[in-house]
Order: C-alpha cells, then sequence, then structure tokens
C-alpha cells in the first residue's frame, strides 16, 4: 500500500510546487507566461542598432546577416519601414502650415531617400561586400535609380503645401550632376529650389559636416528648416539639423 | 495536326516568355527572388520608429501592438537587442583609455537603463494604458525594480576602467531618494560619483532640457563626458549630450 501512496504523494508535492513556482514567475520577466513565441535574431537586433544610431562605423553587412538583409530589403518589412517614417512626417505636417513668405524649407538627401540604390546594391550582397566608390560611380552615372515611391510622395505633397525643397548629396558636383538631375527628372522629382551637390572644396570632408555647412548657409538666407530626412545620421546631424529630423531604414551601409 | 500543334505552341511560347521575363525581374526590388519569405509587420516597424526617433509624443502603445510588445519584451528579443548595444560599447571602450586625472565621466540615466521596470509595466499592458504618475511613484517607492544585467555589467567595467559614473534621473528627489539610492544599492549598482534627481527648482521641465542642463554642471566642472546612456532620446539630445550616445530599447513609452 506504502509503495504506491508514495509516488502519489510525490506527484500531488510536484504539482503544488509547480502551481506555486507560477506566482512568482508571473512577476519575474523572462518568465512570463508570454502567449506568443518570439523567436530572437541578432541580425534584427543589428538593424535596429543600426537605426537606432548605436551601431556605427561598420563597413560590411555582418557575414551571418546579409541573407537577413537581403530578405529584409526586398521581403517587404523596408517598405513598410519607410512607410511608417512617411506616415508620422504626414502626421507633423497635419500639424503645422508653412508662412507665405517661401522660407519654410526642408531637405531631402538623395541617396536611397529619394532614389533606391537597392538594385545596385543586390549585386553587392546587400552590404556584405566593402563600398567600391568606382563601382557606385559607374551606377550612379546610368542615371537609373528608381524612386522610393512613399518619399516621392511626400515630396510631392511639401511642395503643393507650399514648402521649398532642397536636395543635399555627398554625390560629387563635377561628375555626376547631369545624371543626377536627370535621374531625378525622370523619377519625377520636379520643382526642387535646389540641388546642392558636394563640390571640389568639400571633397574628403565627412558628411555630417559638409551637409551641416550646406544647411547653416541655407539658414542664413533667411530659410527656416522644418524637416529634414535622410537615410543617414550624418544627414541629420550637426549645425541646423530642422525642427524635425526622420531618419529612413538604411542597413546595407554607413556614411560617417 | 494543327489542332494538336497550337496548344505546344502556345506552351513553348509561355515558357519562354516566362524566361525572358526573369532578367528584369531579377533587377527589380520587390520582384527579386528572395530566398525565404519575409513577413511584414507594422509593430516592427513601429518599434523601430521609436528606436530611430521617428515616432515621438506617443502616449501609449498603438492598441494592435500590445501583444506584439509584450512577446517583444518578455520573449527574448528585447536581452538580445540591449545585448547588442552593450557590445557596441564595450568595442568603442576597447579603443579609449581614460585619464588618470579623474575627469573622464559617462551618464547612466535611471529608469529602464539601469533599473527594469518591465515588472511594473508587465500590469500596464506593457505601455498599452497611458502613464500614471501616482501609481509610478508607488512603484518606484517600494524599491523593488531589478538591474538590467547587461547595463550592470557595464557599469562595473566603467568603474574598474578608471571613470566616473553620474546617474541623471527624472525621478523626483524629495519623494523618491532613499527609496532610489537603496533600490541601486540592493542591485549592486555601487562606487557612483553622484546620483543627479530632479529637485523642486526644476519640476515641469522637459527630460532633454534637465538633463542638459545637469550634463553642462559637470563640463562645467571639468568632467568630459566619454559616453551616455538611456532608454529615451530626451536622454540623449541636447548640450554636453557625449563623446557618444547610446540608446537602448524601450517601446513601451515616450519622455519628451
Amino acid at each position: 500500500m506504502m509503495q504506491l501512496i508514495r509516488p502519489i504523494w510525490e506527484f500531488l508535492i510536484l504539482i503544488l510546487a509547480n502551481l506555486l513556482s507560477q506566482a512568482p514567475a508571473m512577476k519575474m520577466p523572462g518568465f512570463y507566461p508570454y502567449p506568443m513565441p518570439y523567436y530572437t535574431s541578432y541580425c534584427l537586433s543589428w538593424r535596429v542598432g543600426v537605426e537606432a544610431n548605436n551601431v556605427r562605423y561598420f563597413h560590411t553587412v555582418p557575414p551571418q546577416c546579409v541573407t537577413y538583409i537581403e530578405n529584409y530589403m526586398l521581403g517587404g518589412q523596408y517598405n513598410s519601414d519607410v512607410g511608417v517614417v512617411i506616415q508620422q512626417i504626414f502626421a507633423y505636417l497635419d500639424e503645422t502650415v508653412p508662412s507665405d513668405d517661401g522660407k519654410d524649407a526642408w531637405i531631402f538627401d538623395v541617396d536611397d531617400t529619394c532614389l533606391s540604390n537597392v538594385m545596385y546594391y543586390g549585386n553587392k550582397r546587400f552590404g556584405g561586400v566593402p563600398y567600391d566608390p568606382m563601382s557606385f560611380k559607374s551606377w550612379a552615372e546610368r542615371g537609373m535609380c528608381p524612386a522610393i515611391p512613399a518619399v516621392l510622395g511626400l515630396y510631392r505633397r511639401l511642395l503643393q503645401s507650399g514648402y521649398k525643397v532642397f536636395l543635399i548629396t555627398g554625390r560629387d558636383e563635377v561628375t555626376l550632376r547631369l545624371s543626377t538631375t536627370q535621374n531625378l527628372f525622370m523619377q519625377g522629382f520636379l520643382g526642387y529650389e535646389k540641388l546642392i551637390m558636394r563640390n571640389p572644396l568639400y571633397r574628403g570632408m565627412g558628411a555630417a559636416m559638409f551637409k551641416s555647412s550646406m544647411r547653416k548657409q541655407l539658414v542664413d538666407e533667411g530659410y527656416r528648416i522644418r524637416g529634414n530626412i535622410g537615410d543617414q545620421w550624418s544627414d541629420l546631424m550637426g549645425d541646423c539639423s530642422g525642427d524635425r529630423t526622420f531618419k529612413l531604414p538604411n542597413p546595407m551601409y554607413f556614411v560617417p
């Protein structure tokens, strides 16, 4: 008889211990009975680190994340992320009206802001190989970059609302002005106030400093920078960055 | 005979058309034959938007994202994201040695930087209900917030390396100093230079401005702020933000 009762007791104690142990577990992070399994991903953490400006100065996408970044860029999540940024900007624009002196301005970066280089990076393992300036120049000279549709929508809304739009790009003034203006025109980016490119005086200067200097000149001319959108933190940092800045996703490369 | 040949021809033409159509499709973003399906998520886009400082001034987590955020916080991805931030800081520290004048400083925020409030927010639908200052004060008075282990590791490494650590928090000096110092002590945050809390003079001031003022005072005292870590952009923006800033994830609430 005792041989039978002991296992039953042990079983009951186990159940009781289990029930009791759930009470503190309910309050312990990491042991919380969450309703769905959530699979952790180092590559997602890395990508969020890039967007939050924690991960900097990387030369290539980590090798184990190349396929992840490819899926991210082409599988829809990148477009979803861009969409949420533009949605936030539209909500911000709903709250403000530009004054009628023509001095309310917005700044746009060009590469991977107005124009997409995803087709180019598709041949560069989505950032899995180091940046190759000559090869990128050949690509840019072709003037075949497609518009990022959601950004084009924003651009048109800003012009319709009466903002002045300035495009500021690190692309070289001397070699790439013609192909860039043609590319922008063909993709529907018409009516901007000025396309500011990197002239020989600014060669070798970091993007953040170059772009700050250009914005400073606009502010000195009396423009009020109401917003500033780019895919790199170097588009958005430094002096005269604007009343609000918006970071578009780009886990493929880092421009200091 | 013709009746038999026509379907064969049509079939061959279809195959040829299909083969030809794959060439441009290979180069079209969105039609790229990516190796794995990637499921898009609005809530992931929203969360990345918070981390990138695009999504601001939100009062609650969007209702459709409450379960997503719960899974994110408790399912491991949050811990993974924190881990990557700390990894980046360790890599940064490997490159620098503090000077021996004792003036190299690091700034830490307290809530959801040193100490976790996930247990508290577990009862607040992980940010799905509006912030309740009275209820949060009761929680903070209990002094029961657990350390975020990876941040504690960073904290210890900084002290060992010879940095001075300053904790700057928006918690109220008068009502919460005792419970906060006890909580920090119990969780292993010992040896900091100063715990700077919000005294009555700064009540009602935005966190970014309050924290900037406190950092400015440290810089005026001769400290060089080598790094600054917090879970809110308002911890990291404004004057004297530090040589590098690090944003810890927090999609549960927004402090302006």
